[in-house]
């Protein structure tokens, strides 16, 4: 109805009442005073590193363990990752080994922390909500403030995830949303920034609307912008997906429970349940396997796709990949150990329709 | 028609058949060999950069005469716009101008074209088909086959647009539309990449979908890659223009036509009118001031906002602007001379309907 609508008025693109009502809808559920929609979850991240002016001689510390478009939304402008641990018990960064790496490995040199080993300037941390699990939130708010950097909320999947009953995405300074095909709630392809930082938010929305001043009729930009606005018809979209979101949220923790069931008689396999501090919304189940003989996962990966389930390997650790090899990093056992053991399930919130009643 | 197939079938996001239809489209309308469709025409650019390995240490020609996107698209990889002048009679780049100008100022070392003055590469040259109209590109193709380096066409506004009775965008290695909500079609956002070269296409197919490997499961992925492919949604709806664009080009036509009847008889302006070479799409008709005083441009266009016509002047140029200052240049009196001249009218296909019968 709404997408009828956004066709009937001709209004389609970056102009239209859609991306309003949508930032609204956003705002509301989760709290966080502003929303700004971005053409992806990777675009949100880059307007952010932009607005917090990170660049060439900047590091930023992300989890190994993540989606590639953490990584390369830094490498976006011209900064560096730099790679940490994740704990067990969430899957996001591992608080107390951050804090002894970055006691080992920097100084302070004027306001700014530099990374000894590099010379360059620790400039943010973002923590990623893997598969839609909160990362340990009032522990990463304690570091960023004893190391006086910002913390930005990769919370790409966590739409409907809370840390003791906050959302998610409303910790950091700024924080991301994706509303890719394959998430809880889908615009065709889309993204969102959360901020209670209003002079920020003002800059983020300038720069994802390649930076364009207001006037009545010239066309002047002071700096370099992006062309990441969120198109009209894919907020209406998003409307109308939000309205669901609820629902689509019940559905996800009804397959979660049916997975613990599934599963809590079989040896040699856990299904993840979410932390303590976690009401999650149960984006990606998993099954962590008790060996982390890799061999072992790739049999099952390789019966279950043979058998028709679409039963997926964790992403392959970032500072594995050929374009992050000379990356800085420290050490990152959980994560390749965890990387080894991780079967993710299929989790479409459809599939709790086919659950017995 | 399409949309509603698209949402009822659920397959909105960046997998679904309507990606794959709409390229087929616009090749077969432009007799491209290879379509790549993007988030945006500033995307399609920077991925073009990017399959062409231009970076940090080079230079991209660009006129300084065009939307901010271009040069915006050319910083995204590290490199630096450079700025040349354009000609009269197309808006687009005066070859026989840059010809003089890159023997004045480069050497050849080793197989790259060399900038003397800055001591940097250049790597392209990127001509802009200005509001719709082509430049000359067979003076453009030779230029770039006597310094060897790429053309690269910017035709975000010139779908529909004829050099010779053949599609703009299909004459430099590689070039870019866009279907932004004010072009000539519409996507609500997006672009799309035209090449005839087999290789660059799958690379650009590759980079503009996070450089992701094909792997029955894996996540992996071999470079930096981008997300910015264009959502199932935004194709479905491209479809349905594409139907709507032979009579959209007509109405543009007409519309055209009646400025250039209603000025002719009027002191002092002149609308602007297809170079001998062309058949224009006439995305966006624009007034040639006889006077180059922009205090008289200016006025002009107080007293046409005034009484409700949305008149509006050309982009600023891009050495005007404060994050271009320190950009290289050629002489750019033609730009600066045109900028101060011309005022773009209100264009839409619908407004043709308004016209007497």
């Amino acid at each position: 109805m709404y997408l009828k609508d956004c066709i009937d008025t001709g209004w389609v693109s970056t102009a239209g009442k859609y991306v309003e009502k949508f930032e609204h809808m956003i705002a509301n559920f989760t709290k966080a005073r502003h929303v700004v929609a971005t053409s992806s979850g990777t675009a949100a991240l880059h307007a952010i590193f932009s607005a917090l002016n990170i660049g060439c001689d900047d590091e930023v510390i992300v989890p190994s363990f993540t989606f590639v478009g953490t990584a390369n939304a830094v490498t976006y402008t011209g900064a560096t990752p730099h790679f940490v641990d994740i704990e067990r018990i969430s899957l996001g960064l591992d608080a107390k080994k951050l804090r002894k790496h970055l006691k080992s490995i920097t100084t302070r040199e004027n306001a700014e922390l530099i990374n000894c080993k590099t010379g360059k300037r620790i400039a943010a941390i973002v923590c990623v909500h893997a598969f839609g699990h909160p990362s340990d939130l009032d522990a990463l708010s304690d570091l960023s403030n004893e190391f006086r950097i910002p913390l930005i909320e990769d919370a790409a999947e966590a739409l409907g995830s809370y840390y003791n009953h906050k959302h998610t995405g409303t910790f950091g300074r700024a924080s991301i949303l994706s509303f890719n095909g394959n998430k809880t709630i889908t615009t065709g392809g889309g993204g969102a920034i959360l901020t209670n930082d209003t002079t920020l938010a003002d800059k983020l929305r300038y720069l994802t609307s390649t930076a364009k001043e207001k006037h009545q009729w010239e066309f002047i930009h002071q700096e370099i912008g992006f062309n990441y606005r969120l198109p009209n018809i894919n907020a209406a979209l998003g409307c109308a997906q939000m309205e669901k979101l609820p629902d689509f949220l019940i559905q996800k923790r009804k397959l979660a429970k049916a997975y613990k069931e599934a599963f809590s008689s079989i040896d040699g396999v856990n299904i993840f349940s979410e932390p303590r501090w976690a009401k999650s919304n149960y984006w990606l189940n998993f099954l962590v396997l008790e060996t982390s003989d890799v061999s072992f996962r790739d049999k099952s990966l390789a019966a279950l796709n043979n058998a028709g389930y679409g039963a997926r390997p964790a992403w392959r650790p970032m500072h594995l990949l050929p374009m992050f090899k000379t990356a800085y990093r420290s050490d990152l056992s959980v994560t390749e150990d965890m990387y080894a053991r991780i079967i993710n399930v299929p989790s479409s919130s459809q599939l709790s329709e086919r659950l017995p009643k």
